[in-house]
């Protein structure tokens, strides 16, 4: 716990997303890092939009903004009509649950509101779904905490590492998932060397990854994806360490796409994969990898950058926003609950009917 | 011959090289596809900047360029002191051979005029260079014809193929190696999906492929570099068909970063691995892999996204230009003296020895 406090302190500095008088506070994470730049959300059709529009993503933080998102369709809802408010918000509801269809972490913070509003809340029901939606907040960063220092243990002094994508503080609650691990893992001096995937098309390591780890004073190496196995030949890599966008009940996780090639890499250079990611990202309900649907995103994230052309006319790509690891290129999952090792349906059972 | 000589009038229209009326002519592919734009070379040092600067790249087109090069080094030298141009021309040409260390072509290319100045020209150099560098840019086309059918040859109908980086007319002297292989395999009905890597930094494969292939009229899908084995795993790749800068003694092949990471994609997907090269940029004086110098390029090819900084400042990045992929995971190097199946060194002194 130690370790814990020093990171707290340390490395935990940016919101993603905040709930602000009344409004939704997101940073517009399309700008960065050239810029800082807050998104104020006051409708739920405004918290929907910048979910699909990727002003925040990131499974976690996207589950608390629809969290707040619920806490605004609540309140419109009831002003219009403060006997009929619950039937109108469930189409709201549902409407925002299917805003991007990978993450599960949107449809279970959405069901996690909805269960709250079905089972009733006499008068105005904000004040109630308020805390509820911040108690989504605190617990996701508290499950950061937890995970940084249960998956920094895995890790033996004087380690590299690569991560995929951003997973750090804009894309949680606080503090990250796998780059919180990366986090306590530093500052613990188990990680000596980072490395971070630039993550095309969207840049989240360039961007995203790379802003975070300036901000904290951690030396980091951006790479080109495609040249992560060359990076693991040279020996420099004893840990991939990446997120989740859902995992399935078999421990098939489907993240960021290029996490399942760095994890065929990964295998073959005898480098260890780790996931993290709180147990709201975990969907017993989904059996195994085959059954996550995977997003298609447009052509353009590959055939353009920052609204300049980089293809020619006529050119086409295809853009699956994610891909899936299977289980048995996985090492350990790391979640609130503990740490799963060569993850099996049997063990995620065993790990999700545990209380915490 | 008859699928030859058809791909030939189909799809051989762009020259990355030329000599133009005393002058190196080269396209400028750093500004592709937005603008088609020639620069115009009078020197030995402008065409040794253009290479360094990648306006030229592409290993047998770089042979081409410093091949030419040479010429004009001659032209001066010769200007200068008609007595003493050759002792002064080795210099040139040794500058020149330093520009990039990893394609050996061009180390090749300028040993070979080199040998032509040792030999003795009587009088004037100039015709005779001329000759012998127009000779390598014709041998060069005449390969890549050769090449694209022996390749194509092993591509069992219907099939989809990936390739990396850019390996066609404007990386060679025409017609391309790998890229070559995809044309010809096009033609004759063999190849039913072409998917290209975007290929980071460079972009070689948005920029350089996407746009021939437009061109072209043959229908091609880019995806970012680390979605190459979620395309695998969906069943649509049965052949990577990639280039190489220098084929060590062994097999072991050095080519644009990514390469190997896609092999080991390809490896694990029951996909077939093709390399494609002229018997020039085959080394048999590099033992293997280990051998093959790799060059490190400016972070800022990492850092930036076409000339924009992505990056934060204060961000680090690794930038090798090239990766070695092993020979026990190559299926089969084309050459234009034939193919090696499953390269081992006795493999490649036997095609090395033969004549063509």
């Amino acid at each position: 716990m130690k370790a814990s406090s020093n990171t707290e302190l340390q490395y935990d500095r940016i919101r993603a997303v905040e709930w602000d008088d009344g409004r939704v506070r997101l940073i517009d994470q399309r700008v960065l890092p050239a810029r800082l730049e807050y998104l104020y959300l006051g409708t739920l059709d405004h918290c929907t939009q910048a979910i699909r529009d990727m002003a925040v993503r990131g499974a976690p933080a996207i589950g608390i903004t629809a969290a707040y998102g619920a806490v605004l369709a609540a309140r419109d809802r009831y002003t219009e009509n403060p006997s009929g408010w619950i039937q109108a918000i469930e189409a709201d509801l549902e409407h925002l649950a299917l805003a991007r269809p990978t993450a599960v972490n949107l449809r279970w913070a959405v069901e996690r509101m909805r269960a709250l509003v079905r089972a009733g809340i006499p008068g105005d029901p904000v004040p109630r779904l308020l805390a509820e939606a911040r108690a989504v907040h605190a617990q996701d960063i508290a499950a950061n905490r937890l995970m940084g220092d249960l998956g920094a243990a895995l890790i033996a002094s004087g380690s590299g590492v690569l991560t995929h994508c951003n997973t750090g503080s804009l894309a949680t609650g606080g503090f990250g998932t796998a780059l919180g691990v990366v986090r306590a893992g530093y500052a613990q001096q188990r990680i000596a060397r980072v490395f971070a995937d630039e993550t095309r098309p969207w840049l989240q390591g360039s961007r995203l990854t790379a802003w975070e780890l300036v901000q904290d004073g951690i030396p980091a190496t951006l790479v080109a994806d495609s040249a992560a196995a060359w990076l693991m030949k040279q020996n420099q890599v004893q840990w991939v360490i990446v997120g989740a966008d859902r995992i399935a009940a078999n421990g098939d996780t489907a993240n960021k796409i290029g996490t399942y090639m760095t994890a065929l890499a990964a295998r073959h250079h005898r480098a260890k994969f780790m996931v993290v990611a709180p147990t709201s990202t975990v969907d017993m309900e989904t059996p195994d990898g085959e059954a996550i649907p995977i997003e298609a995103r447009a052509e353009r994230e590959v055939l353009e950058f920052g609204g300049t052309r980089v293809a020619p006319e006529g050119a086409r790509a295809w853009n699956p926003a994610f891909d899936v690891t299977p289980a048995d290129l996985i090492d350990a999952i790391v979640t609130e609950k503990g740490v799963v090792e060569h993850p099996t349906r049997a063990k995620m059972i065993a790990l999700m009917g545990s209380s915490s």
